[in-house]
């Protein structure tokens, strides 16, 4: 996002940060490639898959933005929904092909975590001791946030109805398909109102925008980076996308030795490498906006990531995963998955309600993160 | 309602609504009886019942308010809160002598559910569809929410106990008469505060008065209706009530040949068709008062519901059931109405801190209630 | 704290209050130490020793604050966090080397509970009748409650993992020293934050200040009350550590043989009188206040107790169990304790953001303390 400070340098329609993106995304693919073929240990491979799928994860997300320019806001709008999770998208489906049910669920509560916790933290501390006390206050920040809250508890019905109601046994699967279509259809009812604010200046909750269109819709008002030509995007669209189905194939043969090797649990993997690889250019734009005293923005983007993982995500995985033939998913996470999500999501509501923002907070978050992360390293 | 909006037009001392009320009333209920003792199916003798208890409901209410109108302000909180859930306090009672205590006590967090989900969640659609974004910001609605959740947190310590605190095992009767005491003398010591309150233009959060009349209360202050002379209010109270009592005993039967016939579990019949016939009129009520755009009213008669079955319904319930000799009703309820209640409340007190209503919001509320609802199918 | 409201009558050096908590503590804790000795039957020595323990906590933190008068504001914040709770923890180490831990964990939890129900809800009580209701809204309570809410919920984890995540069993005791190492690295990293601010105007949430301190610091402001001489705080500080170190044993030898008597729990021991004794001072501070119609600070100095406890004398005291060999206390409290305490946590954040408090808040408060008490009544 360098084009949010300073003009862009770039190259023809690439602005520099494209130009690095997609450079990095093409080096670390090829090696990906390369080393998932060729022996070469279990650290290689795992490293290089994980590397390319983030980099590719943001070319996607790139392509995405500048096709939807062509077609007004409110396509955008359809297209970042449908797209902008592609590759968490595909590295789930390799996953569940793989029959690792574990590090799938892990990594959809691992993703709100991360972000919750993890990121959330990180932003808070950057920005604290950048710029003292960060205001937070926007009624936008409260919608999403209540938004988040109820999606997410939408999507732990079935688990609690798991755990706590005898009577439902062997239910779980009808329960988790009948929560997919609820939360599938509050998405797509809530499409057009996204889209419809959208065009208004004072946006509101969008549960269905990706989290760096946000970010590079406002920094493109300010400071208007090239466009890529219809055909460009188009290009870009199928070939990283593409690139990240074949990427997410290696990323997923590459984890289980690397598991194997580290003695890692599923758990583990799916929580923390699977979720940080997974979000990790998003991630870095959270950071940096709140390193640019941004931080509603950052707030924003951070926020609204666990809304797209409730509302859309997860639904899908469950029902592609029936539909395809794969390992089904259901929405019946672990106990401790489901007690760690609900805590991170009450302390990032609060945490929003109290409208200030302070490093100690961040700094306390971080620690949350840490020691959740812990209880899971007994897989 | 409809006295609200338009000039009154009535009978004598009855208005409109009143009078559309009053026939509906008679009508059920003559069909209720008469379908009671002639065999007639399972299902008529059913749905007549229902709507004969939803609707004699609405005649209590109207006579209560009538009849404290008489003694002033202060005798009307005390009225109201004594026999305004009246006919929900009838049901309850017959169905225990009838050995439902999954049905009662799934209705008692089923009436707390239907209000913060389904009323609230169809409010906020109505009213964000009708008129945009809607304001909930007042202290009011905040106070009555704190006071909702503490007195839900002290309804649950029963069941938090039984679930937790293997000590304390077979004292769960002792705890549960214990904690509605505790319920009842916090009832009765809020009620002189809220009576004083009552007179004053600013009126907080009062734990006894019964819903409808806050909007009667406010809707008369527009439009003043006729008033019933006090030999009139007196009879219809009677009349009502001991017709509220005979209608409840009809449902009750009617209730089990239908749960059979349909495959109904008892929490299921519990949790959504007793909750929702026993809160009809109050339900439509919250309703109608947002898509009139009174949103701050909607929401302090639907989040005032679960403070009086709180504070009043269930620990009366729970006395009345051990003095009476009927079967024992005690506080400890299953673990996922635990459950869903505490969720219930939790988002409620978000939405309410929020400060903004949008019909999105209110979708997720429905999603919400109908995944909850589902999970209980399997009872 | 007689001096905030009238000029200082006192002699010498010692302030009214000063003289007659000093006289007290030293009355009392002759008379435990004789009756620790002298048969005396079950109770007065339990009663002597826990009065003494109550008013040396007191002369300690007064000790502290003069001491640190010498050395400016951020000695002052490093001393209190370090010897404020110096008395809680000399009961809880001696009732680990009579092998208490039950009752050690229900008195962490319980002085929790004792600020955020009992004490809360008395001065909401005291401050409501006296002066209707009060108003709590500053950023500064916010913060407090949210930098506590976090703080409990990171002390929370290993009981979570215990009860959740079953793959962690075997693994409490280094969850809970990991947990402990971050939780103080969480207070140390926070304290020179808390010296800034101490010095600006609008001071924030400070992890480490002793409740007593907060009170005192902004009653001397208003009233300014004697300096003790160097060598007299050094002095008072290490004879009422000493005292507070003997009384403590004193008192945990009274606690066994006083629990057989009456037959109280380990855990109803620990969770009302241990937690009472050992905060009884700060508790009257907290009420006193609130009489004085200075609600916020009242609440500022109720909502940090808990922040304490979570990011010093927990972790402490699980770090010098099992290095001072004494019998190992960890993290994993049982499930009601845990229960309960997110349950005041959580209320406690509602009232924060509420912005209001009513006294009948406040009796609700003070009815959900009962009721947990008395749960707890079946250790």
């Amino acid at each position: 996002m360098t084009n949010t400070t300073a003009p862009a340098v770039g190259i023809g329609p690439f602005s520099r940060s494209d130009l690095i993106v997609l450079i990095g995304a093409l080096v670390l693919t090829v090696g990906a490639g390369v080393t998932a073929f060729v022996p070469s240990g279990q650290v290689v491979p795992f490293v290089l898959s994980a590397g390319a799928v983030a980099l590719l994860a943001s070319v996607v997300g790139r392509s995405v933005d500048q096709l939807g320019d062509r077609f007004g806001p409110g396509a955008t709008g359809v297209l970042q929904s449908a797209l902008g999770n592609l590759p968490e998208l595909f590295i789930a489906l390799f996953a569940l092909r793989a029959g690792l049910v574990t590090v799938v669920q892990a990594a959809l509560i691992g993703s709100i975590l991360a972000n919750l916790l993890l990121v959330l933290g990180l932003s808070f501390v950057v920005g604290g001791l950048k710029h003292g006390v960060q205001r937070l206050d926007s009624h936008r920040a409260r919608e999403t946030a209540v938004l988040m809250v109820l999606s997410v508890a939408a999507m732990l019905v079935p688990s609690l109805t798991a755990l706590m109601h005898t009577p439902a046994e062997g239910h779980e699967t009808t329960l988790s398909v009948i929560t997919s279509v609820v939360l599938l259809v509050l998405f797509f009812v809530g499409l057009p109102g996204s889209l419809r604010r959208h065009r208004s200046s004072d946006a509101g909750a969008r549960p269905g925008s990706s989290d760096e269109a946000v970010v590079r819709e406002e920094a493109e008002s300010e400071a208007e980076g090239p466009h890529w030509p219809l055909w460009l995007a188009l290009g870009m669209l199928v070939a990283s996308a593409a690139g990240a189905a074949f990427v997410s194939d290696w990323f997923v043969r590459a984890l289980e030795p690397a598991m194997a090797t580290f003695h890692i649990s599923e758990a583990f993997a799916g929580l923390v490498i699977v979720a940080i690889a997974g979000n990790a250019v998003e991630n870095v734009v959270g950071i940096q906006l709140a390193a640019q005293n941004r931080a509603e923005y950052a707030f924003s983007v951070i926020i609204n990531s666990p809304l797209q993982i409730a509302l859309v995500l997860a639904p899908l995985l469950v029902i592609l995963s029936t539909t395809l033939g794969l390992t089904p998913l259901t929405l019946v996470f672990p106990p401790m998955l489901v007690v760690s999500v609900a805590l991170a999501v009450l302390l990032a509501v609060f945490i929003t309600f109290d409208g200030e923002s302070t490093w100690m907070e961040g700094a306390t978050l971080l620690g949350l993160y840490a020691l959740i992360a812990a209880s899971f390293w007994w897989g």
